[in-house]
């Protein structure tokens, strides 16, 4: 029983659809987050969900650990093969196999990216919403549980995932979920396996909710003085209802970063950007509802348009804060931190933060889901010095802390990975242990992703 | 290891909290579905999720089945003591123990009511959205997976249930979820729970997702020429975005029945009823774009109202559809079918369940949540006459069959409870072995509402 052997019988089974190539394990071990490279032994590269049972079967006699991975987005080391093995690469599976422009959906390959399945939908007057910002494949944002900017409209994976496939650590493939809106018959296995991070199935199959694209679009921004201006107009055009598409937070740390990457020149203030969606007339209400909410707030002028470009170089700019970070700080790496409160506690949250950054003197920047609750700091550190790493961890274990003891929790969307798993009895009690004894049922060698999520041993 | 014995212990610890009187007995022994009469060997009533803990350990060591009982208003036998034991009648948990209207969220005990909970908002500006027709308790509808008529605007259970507390058949207790609006830390053990019929835990506490009250509201019915014609102007509704809170279905039978219940006075001919929030002018361009879309699909005319007192009406006769039909036929009871398919799918579903109904001489009325692709026909029988449950039992199994194949469920929202485990395989495949796998682990002795959902044996 060595990983050795099933990388033998692998190659032998599926020749080159394997390679022990140096170079593609580097790309397979590593990927967007702050967590060290681990490579996998080997990658293997299956085009159908019978060649992914047909390699489970394989490794599950052997013991040997599987490591799904998408495009290596992740921002928790997810896909980091941290117990050697085999890095299952879902890249050639990537196909869309069905659009039902009817019923607003569409069945994908996990290997499928966001950007790739919006581009194939484009003449269809409908698109898939999830946006977490990277162009992650549908698979890895199922199995992360990944939202974005537009999740405070449209849902997360968890409500835009209909169905799935997916193939089980002893190589059985089952389903979950329908292509109906709604179901009352059996346990959510669906549920279950999108946010599992590859632990209890490795995700063959998908079927996304789709929606149409909205008669009109419009995009705002507006500068306040406080954080608690900001936070508080948000919670007030919840609690009025106006169906904003996007409502993002961002703090003037990520005003000045952004500024400089997208060449916005914007005011040095905290920033609310903004999109509505809807019919021309239900768009310009929106705004006018929003504008006078935030005047309400503290809002220091409030800009808008319906311009397709200034739109997307606005969102663009906000989509690569983080990547705007770093290129202040050249050779540096990032940890974002993930926590979700419930929107009362955001301005608490958020300032504590805040003030935190300034007294440990780090130069953390904050943009935030803010209708969600939800907000990321970016933290750099210098890779070479492990005492900055180290008072980069501790702060975010803080923050962990005190999101959960708000009554959030660690992670809106970036998930548990290979990082936080320390934090999960504090979120989830004894729920931990339920957890646990499903992983060990249903992976009892634990051969799927393991070292991540959760502590098995 | 006795019911007996359990009984026994649970009446010296518990004293008139346990009642074994015929009564109470036979109170919780007959629920609204078709199924006999099934009695429990005893009730009991406890307070404290402690108490439910304790209940539950007493009756582990037993073996004693443990049944919940909110208010009994399933329609698939849920709650029906079918291998005897206990019923656990949740009536005494009935607080709601924490509003945030900030937040827009409420933490309440399981035997509240939906229209105590919406009573006890009445003055917040918020109101709790699942509405299946019954006034169930909220554990109840938590534990069917509930949903009803302005799901398709607001969601059903799974989307606006946000955290529990549970009890497991070990007696641990168990928090899943949070008070914050998403997150991606673990197994989702709420969506576990939720839908699971009682038969993997005993959910002591809920936290449920509110809305704000919309500033408007109307209601509309439009008569169409054909089943078609309607069934089309709900997809092209929903196609376009309108954000409909309600949109139901109801074909010339149970126009017939509502208007002598309801003395509404409708033309005998399918109908759409539906229902706009939001702002005053969002309310009247809603019903403007849905008049000109039923317009064109053979639309007889469209009549809106926002007079409060017309609406209530209007729903009630809706809601009391299945009254309405049982009161068509004295003695007779009924079954409420409950499919639900891919809306492109939903006429000819309808027009074969019609065409089924008139070759088999059956006088069957069909109401839908068309929106969802979901709908109920009510099948009445003579319980008296044995072939004519046969019959009819006989026709459901052939539209789960057929639902199933058209890529929906046999269950849109009422659940599989006594009567519907036989198609479990046909719709979820080699899913349902691991739905058994998970049910035997977290219920090894197999004491949670046993006879429900799933076949362990």
């Amino acid at each position: 029983m060595t990983i050795e052997n099933a990388i033998a019988t692998l190659r032998d089974r599926f020749g080159d659809q394997l390679s022990t190539a140096q170079v593609i394990r580097e790309h397979h071990g590593h990927d967007e987050s702050w967590h060290p490279d681990a490579l996998p032994d080997a990658v293997i590269f299956p085009e159908t969900t019978e060649q992914v049972s047909e390699i489970v079967k394989i490794c599950a006699a052997e013991s040997c650990p599987i490591t799904p991975w998408g495009v290596g987005t992740s921002l928790e080391g997810h896909a980091l093969a941290v117990q050697g093995g085999i890095s299952l690469d879902l890249g050639r599976m990537n196909k869309v196999l069905e659009v039902h422009q009817d019923d607003m959906d569409a069945v994908v390959q996990p290997g499928i990216t966001r950007e790739e399945l919006n581009a194939y939908l484009r003449d269809t007057g409908l698109f898939f919403s999830v946006d977490p910002g990277a162009n992650a494949t549908l698979g890895g944002m199922a199995a992360t549980r990944a939202s974005g900017t537009n999740a405070v409209r449209y849902g997360t994976m968890r409500e835009n995932v209909m169905a799935l496939e997916a193939v089980l650590p002893d190589g059985r493939v089952i389903r979950a979920g329908s292509r109906a809106r709604k179901s009352s018959t059996g346990y959510d296995l669906k549920g279950l396996l999108v946010g599992s991070e590859g632990t209890l199935g490795i995700i063959t199959e998908l079927t996304v909710r789709l929606w149409g694209q909205p008669e009109a679009v419009s995009a705002a921004t507006c500068a306040f003085e406080t954080i608690e201006g900001a936070v508080n107009a948000v919670i007030q055009t919840i609690q009025m209802g106006v169906p904003v598409a996007r409502i993002e937070f961002l703090d003037r740390r990520s005003i000045s970063a952004v500024n400089d990457w997208g060449k916005l020149g914007l005011p040095d203030q905290p920033h609310l950007f903004l999109e509505f969606h809807g019919s021309e007339s239900g768009v310009k209400e929106q705004a006018e509802v929003f504008g006078e909410i935030a005047a309400d707030h503290g809002g220091l002028g409030f800009k808008w348009t319906s311009n397709a470009e200034e739109r997307a170089n606005l969102w663009k700019a906000r989509h690569n804060f983080f990547y705007a970070m770093r290129a202040q700080r050249p050779g540096a790496k990032g940890i974002s931190t993930d926590v979700c409160v419930p929107i009362s506690r955001l301005a608490e949250m958020l300032l504590g933060a805040r003030a935190d950054m300034e007294a440990l003197g780090m130069d953390g920047a904050i943009v935030g889901h803010v209708g969600d609750g939800n907000f990321h700091a970016g933290l750099s550190f210098d890779p070479d010095r492990p005492e900055e790493l180290k008072k980069v961890k501790q702060l975010a274990g803080t923050w962990c802390e005190r999101a959960i003891a708000l009554g959030g929790t660690m992670s809106g969307e970036h998930g548990i990975g290979a990082g936080k798993t320390p934090w999960m009895r504090a979120e989830h009690g004894a729920a931990v242990d339920l957890m646990v004894e499903i992983k060990r049922m249903i992976d009892p060698k634990g051969i799927f992703n393991p070292g991540k999520m959760l502590d098995v041993n």
